[in-house]
């Protein structure tokens, strides 16, 4: 088994180690293993987001002329570095949901059928379908699946056979099993029952290489805040296959989508590709951070992050079964590697109170998620294997030592 | 007529004068006149970014703790500081568009009827509504109205009689003429018609008064980038009158409108109050500029920036009289101070190489709307009488000297 000197040698065989030093780690010793929620903060972007402020204050409305690019060049540049995916393909504007609906409300307003959503998915993903089939008339179907594998290949086929579907959303990795679907296979399965896929990607952009134009992906969002490291609430990205781009118009017909926008003329014509996704003013400080910290996960390379976030949730496995499964924990993710994203879910029974114990006594920051999981996020840019080891060795003393049950129940439950 | 001693006059006896130092003025001796476009920059709203980026960094997760509120207690800063509303009214987050499409849309969905909107209205309004007309199979209706003047209660009453109007969306202040529509009036008519008015607050938020509650309105939305000064791309703000708000379902179902948000379940059920307007994750980074940059100009007063704003406007009326209008310039501004805002527009055929001109040439900065206005913004808390007066000046010069046939005629309006 591993013990802290393995986790130490792992550390020290780390290539991807110098890019811990890259962010700011004010907050140690605290162990921080809720990066699968909200990444650090990169020294390049807090410096970006101060010569953004800067560049406001000294260029005022002349810097439109450059930021009027930056969804679409801010977008390519995730195309290239994180996401496989063209020039034009990809926008960074809005947040996660409104790109959803974006993109889902475009879908349905172009194809009759249900709309088909994993049960489990994350809770904006579902209602956001569930809000666009009242306003289109349309029935919700919830895709039933193995909670810790979350919906398969056989899954889908199942759901696809009875026809009639107009669009399927599916997070590539589940945010509370960390299950990590099978992009390659459904989206070839779908494509080839005529019925389009969106992926979320907000679990999965910038640790899982995605390859969205090598795997004849038409449509996906992600968010930029988890393991892409630019910010509560930085702006969510959308792709949109070329191909697709000319056959759907947004829902949303801002000012910005508008083929000649400062002609500021009527009716709405949307512009010729993905800008007809954009809708109002983007908030460009944001862009500037999702710039500049999407910069530095390609630097690192979403292969070299793969790898490593592999070997940091086999960690965690392994841990779990030697010292957790005896005190009740059984695990919430796919055991097999490659069938999981970056973060582990282990579920307790009273997993809301040992998560309040982890930190608040323990120094520990995991997350909670309901009813009864515990996740550990282990993004690999600034994770290390003693990091790991430690919040493990943390969490069994402390439910061994049953200080859990010091902590006083309540509802509040944000992180 | 006013010379420049009498401008310095009226700056020495300005008890604004002091807020300008409140502001970066880093493009200096550049003559900034766009602030009804994009606001300068606060010094305190620059340190407070830098102390929210800071905060993103050292509290992570954690933050969410006091972040998941700030959308409502941004909010609640606006409606008292600025916008004459109550506390629970107003929201900050996502765009001005979005913000539109989300009260429209509600609005729509339990109204039959046509939706009314001015055809000299900012694009994005017009092209929201012409999406929703669509997506609903309703009628949009286009309300002419005096170019300069803008719709007055005469044009609203004619639309209106016809009946069979579900929404009305105007702005209380033009983008282009900056006329400054009569809401009280216009509210009080269309209430007795039993019509819903959105009033679009972007160019009045901040300049001029707008008491929600004491006029009775009942849906607002409005940016916070011009008058405001939070920055290029910062949130918008929704205002719902509280009565209104247990009848309106936003089209865009995330989970920050999820009255049990971190219950993750299914359906989704609305929050109740006005949190049920929002959608996805909010920009933390960007609402802390918000609540900065509102907490200035709630300091300074909207009626003391109104009463500088209508002597600046004064001036500048003033001097379009005396030196322009013999060189073929018109006003495209209502003369009537209490029927303007606080930007003032002057038409001339070739407005737009003029423009460029005193911006390549002069050192002036305003901006070009189509087809043929310049727009000289005069936000109180910065903008000083000798600027306005030195502005007109260069014009002048450079309108008489012929310098703006230099200019190459090319399609790039951005500004």
């Amino acid at each position: 088994m591993t013990g802290r000197a393995g986790a130490a040698a792992l550390d020290a065989a780390d290539p991807l180690a110098p890019f811990r030093e890259r962010f700011v780690l004010g907050d140690e010793p605290r162990l921080y293993l809720d990066g699968n929620s909200l990444g650090r903060l990169p020294l390049a972007t807090r410096a970006r987001l101060a010569a953004a402020v800067g560049e406001w204050g000294e260029r005022l409305v002349t810097g439109w002329h450059e930021w009027i690019e930056l969804p679409r060049r801010v977008g390519d540049r995730l195309a290239r570095g994180v996401l496989g995916a063209g020039e034009g393909e990809v926008l960074v504007a809005d947040s996660t949901t409104v790109d959803l609906y974006k993109l889902c409300g475009a879908l349905v307003a172009m194809r009759d059928g249900a709309l088909l959503v994993p049960r489990d998915e994350f809770p904006t993903d579902r209602y956001v379908l569930q809000a666009l089939a009242e306003q289109h008339g349309r029935e919700l179907r919830l895709l039933d699946a193995d909670p810790v594998d979350g919906p398969g290949v056989d899954d889908v086929e199942a759901a696809l056979a009875g026809g009639d579907v107009a669009l399927l959303v599916l997070s590539h990795v589940n945010y509370r099993s960390g299950a990590l679907a099978d992009l390659p296979a459904i989206t070839a399965l779908a494509r080839r029952r005529g019925v389009p896929v969106l992926w979320d990607l907000c679990h999965s952009a910038g640790v899982v290489p995605v390859d969205l134009r090598a795997h004849g992906v038409e449509l996906a969002v992600g968010c930029t805040y988890k393991y892409l490291n630019a910010g509560p609430g930085a702006p969510a990205f959308l792709y949109v296959a070329r191909e697709l781009q000319p056959r759907l118009r947004s829902p949303i017909a801002g000012w910005f989508a508008q083929r000649d926008q400062f002609a500021m003329g009527h009716p709405h014509v949307p512009a010729d590709g993905v800008d007809r996704f954009l809708a109002g003013t983007p908030p460009i400080l944001l862009l500037a951070a999702v710039d500049e910290s999407a910069a530095l996960v390609a630097e690192a390379g979403v292969e070299a992050a793969r790898e490593k976030s592999i070997a940091l949730t086999e960690l965690v496995v392994e841990l779990h079964d030697a010292w957790l499964e005896p005190l009740g924990f059984t695990l919430g993710t796919p055991r097999d590697p490659a069938r999981r994203g970056s973060h582990v879910s282990l579920r307790h029974p009273d997993a809301w109170r040992i998560c309040r114990a982890l930190i608040e006594r323990a120094d520990v920051v995991p997350d909670f998620r309901a009813p009864d999981s515990i996740r550990l996020g282990v993004p690999p840019l600034y994770t290390r294997f003693v990091d790991v080891w430690d919040a493990l060795d943390r969490l069994r003393a402390l439910v061994s030592a049953g200080e859990h049950e010091l902590v006083r129940r309540d509802s509040s439950r944000v992180t």
